[in-house]
């Protein structure tokens, strides 16, 4: 006996093939570009309408026209990460922040962020390990989504990302006392109304993607573990 | 000065006018049969990928093809309720479990049976006011949402709309405790693995939703503060 | 099988003709002015002395003879409400804070506030209902107790009402933290000593009086529930 | 400077002397027995028909005539203790559940047994110490009120007080949760119905007593701290 | 049957004679001093190895070099406190913070008094009662350490002392929320690095005693309920 | 600007030749073993009194004489593991419970187990970080750590693990709940006195050990991010 999950998901798994033939395309070049499907994929799949609109949102938070676009694979979404737009390389690395065209909204790496620290808040395996080693491609940092997880009240973060950390995690466990305080906060710290939706957005939607994972007690795909620890060469 | 809220929501509003054409004609559907707009279309409205997408997965949950349909209006989807199909009168009062063929999963009173206990938990004033008329009307039970809305952890109920809070509140508020036990005791009141689904769903749906509201500090339509609270003649 | 409540009270009910002279009397006097004698009396009455300081502690506090006396009936004590002395007719509908003399403490609308916040906070189902009854009289607003019970936090409420209701809600749920900083803010919003002992001291006694709804699982009056909800005539 | 507290209570003191007659008569005849007046009437005297109130509650729910009288201060109200009808020694010092009468109710040494331990639960300085005082003179046990005081949920007790502390704390901090449960476990440990209101209806008046104490920053008179403590020559 | 503990601890106890020679010796200089073994002592004794590592860091940080050293008994360790260089009276009595020359760190009752308010906030019986104790003899006060234990956020202290206890209160039960804020709150109240290192280092090993003690449910020596709450002649 | 944090500790770091002799060669052969000085060991270095005795209390309970003695590095301690004495490969890869005899106690792994469980309800980066390293050496399981560390409440573990784990956990964040119940649980579940001692002592002396990472702010070694993530050739 060990102590290795012994099930992916509580209600079991639909594979690609029996996806409805839109989700099958949509999900396929997700796996294409990623080399395997992301087990919420498969664990959403017996219930098709649910998958669209799960994937319709994802993307139009995750993967919005306005934000930057570097390569990677999309952990529970983003069917249309036009792999290849990636910035060439900012000289310094840097932080979530530094990740696209700042006036443009939410980075990707900050989008993703603002995801690993609801999560780490929220306790989701799944989100956590998925969307923790997307944040470490796109930031390019191997570090920053352990230490998000861990204690994303005090990581060591940019002004920029405990000001986007601080807004997410108001809004996770005890919505009930989110305030004008909370939003003037993110105000002082330079976010626009814009950014503080998305941040926010973005919050909601993972309230309950993390429930779903919770509720279907949802296994990470084993490549999530490793992806992003090392730099590429 | 009063104590009346000064705005309806911290982000502006988007009015029927404003959406694109798809939205404009599916929100103006459920304003027909309403009498009004509901407030979360027009405080979602300028971001239409995102309403569309709530839109969907609202409809995918709250109004499935299986489930019963009673006349009624939609606080924050609904967009093919099918008005009119209505059950010609139970002869018995009864609960949500008594709406709709129960052999066909959860009824739509009980679907928004969880969204009350599930916003109740989260102190979400919108979907309490909007989703607790739709209970009164679906359920036929003028008191129902305020009881729920007012405890939902001891609301005097039926042992199946127990265990359907129960189980949904244990994915609400401290969803990392969720575990085998909680399914357990759902199966042993006799719900579905597609049952439980449905109420982990919907209480994961409405995660977000009551996210969205608290980060628009979304005031409900006066509507709804008196929808089904007297018999209908 | 329904969601109603099978009983009233988890410990019988002792009806009018069985309380003792005095208190027969007393409450019914409030019977005849609210056409109904409200649940609390019927759930203590096999207690008369504890029915009895428990009448007296409540007029002490919500019926003062300095504060302001509309017309309407008592949900849980009253005794001596003076029916007919209502104010004629403030043009302007407004707050709780708009209601009585605020030059003589706080006014019998902002007494019923504190209840409802303090109730809301507790999730006491008889509370929230009876005395959101007869806070929407004595504001004359029909949103505001749901509005407050949704959310005591973040309801939208005046300045002077906000402090009031914070006041409240630092010594229901955290009593031990609470210390000279909430005295502060109080004071800074323009509270008297004397305004902020009564919101001290209504609190204290309705964690008292919603430990005993609780208690006895007390189920409110029918009547309550509507009571306030659409403008008189 | 010193870790004194300053003053005794935040919103003044009132005097014996200062107190209207029947008042005056009552607490000073406590003042008479005790050797001084307790804090708590001084500081509430400023409000003498809350005070009264107060009095006649405590008296209703700690001195009633059907429970056994041993000698002994009152700390908080007590004005007819008939002192004198102590018993005569038990032989064997006992837990709170051996003092008076077990069939007529709770005696009086466990109804201080559940003020201590809903105080303990509330962190209420003044009426740990006060009623410690008295619960150590009840018990005729020098150290069950810091025990209890230091962690109620585990202090070592009789099944009979374990049952009787249970109770209490299910009200004290999460009353929304107190439920058939919880009356269940009570029965089953032998409480009667008639016992169980009693454990709940202190536990619901010093749920307001404790927040007075909060209120008024209320310091326990010095001779509590010491009452009790050795063993009566 | 009685409330009084069944036994003193959940593992059984080691007796002085049955320790290894150099704890032997140690607790053996402990006892001889206090008149008695403390109890923690032998309920860690049956583990040689740990009971002499939490000798070692608890002298490191209770009974340092360079604290000033009244003379007294050692609760849970203090094998080497050089009893006889007690202050020679200071005049007027004063508050922990009084106590020891302030320039060189926290004073010995200090270090009692964040004992005592983090086992306070911990609830643990053994460390409140026996750390109490030694509190009261430190501080010359006889009521400080009921009082914090009571409410350690909000006892009445001195400005140094409520710095001390707040610091400690920080780290005590949400650890992941203690921040730089924590850290200059300490400062500007003029604690110096040191000291806060003191109160953090003593928090933490607290943490660990009060956990062993909660373990063992280790119940305090009689002796210590008494010591310390009648001033010596 | 990024995200890295700036500085390793709070209060400074003692570099290895700055430490006094015995600790120098102590922490010098761990050193010498993993490759780098473990952090922790720096910024505990300026008091060798305390750094001595948690390093002697690590020991006891993290390398005891019985417990089996695989290779690998050590995060907070381990100045004795006795590099070399690795079990010779179990052919099955397998949890925690399956790394040593287990009939002498709880495992090497085992005790990691509890490490990682306990620093991961604490949110204390360091400990995850470094044991969550350790832990996968020892247990040869490169997923559990981060498993447990999202979720340590209901992560997916073999009986004797979840009981481990469970233990560990009902001491960690509500100390004063753990009763009788929560040792007849352990047993239940197999674990002898003795593991069930070492569980709850490992507990303790980490409820430390997070606190002092979190006083100071402590970042783990960038080394302990990567180890034991990739089976070893």
């Amino acid at each position: 006996m060990t102590d290795s999950p012994g099930a992916e998901s509580r209600f079991g798994m639909t594979e690609l093939g029996d996806l409805p033939e839109d989700l099958r395309e949509r999900v396929g070049a997700i796996a294409a570009k990623s080399g395997f499907v992301p087990n919420i994929f498969r664990a959403l799949g017996h219930r098709p309408a649910e998958l669209r609109a799960f994937l319709d949102y994802h993307d139009a938070l995750m993967d919005p026209p306005s934000a930057a676009t570097p390569a990677g694979p999309s952990p529970s979404g983003g069917s249309s990460p036009n792999a290849g737009s990636s910035p060439s390389g900012g000289s310094s690395p840097s932080g979530p922040s530094g990740n696209g065209p700042s006036s443009s909204g939410l980075s990707k790496a900050e989008r993703e962020l603002v995801v690993v620290a609801t999560s780490a808040a929220n306790h989701c395996l799944y989100c956590i390990v998925a969307h923790g080693a997307i944040l470490r491609i796109r930031s390019k940092d191997p570090q920053i989504a352990d230490r998000v997880a861990a204690n994303p009240w005090q990581a060591d973060l940019t002004d920029r990302s405990r000001a986007i950390v601080d807004l997410a995690l108001a809004l996770t466990r005890s919505p009930e006392l989110f305030g004008d305080g909370d939003i003037a906060k993110a105000r002082d710290a330079g976010l626009t109304d814009d950014e503080i939706w998305d941040v926010g957005a973005i919050t909601a939607l993972f309230a309950a993607s993390n429930r779903l994972a919770h509720l279907t007690a949802l296994q990470p795909n084993e490549e999530f573990y490793l992806m992003g620890r090392t730099p590429r060469a």
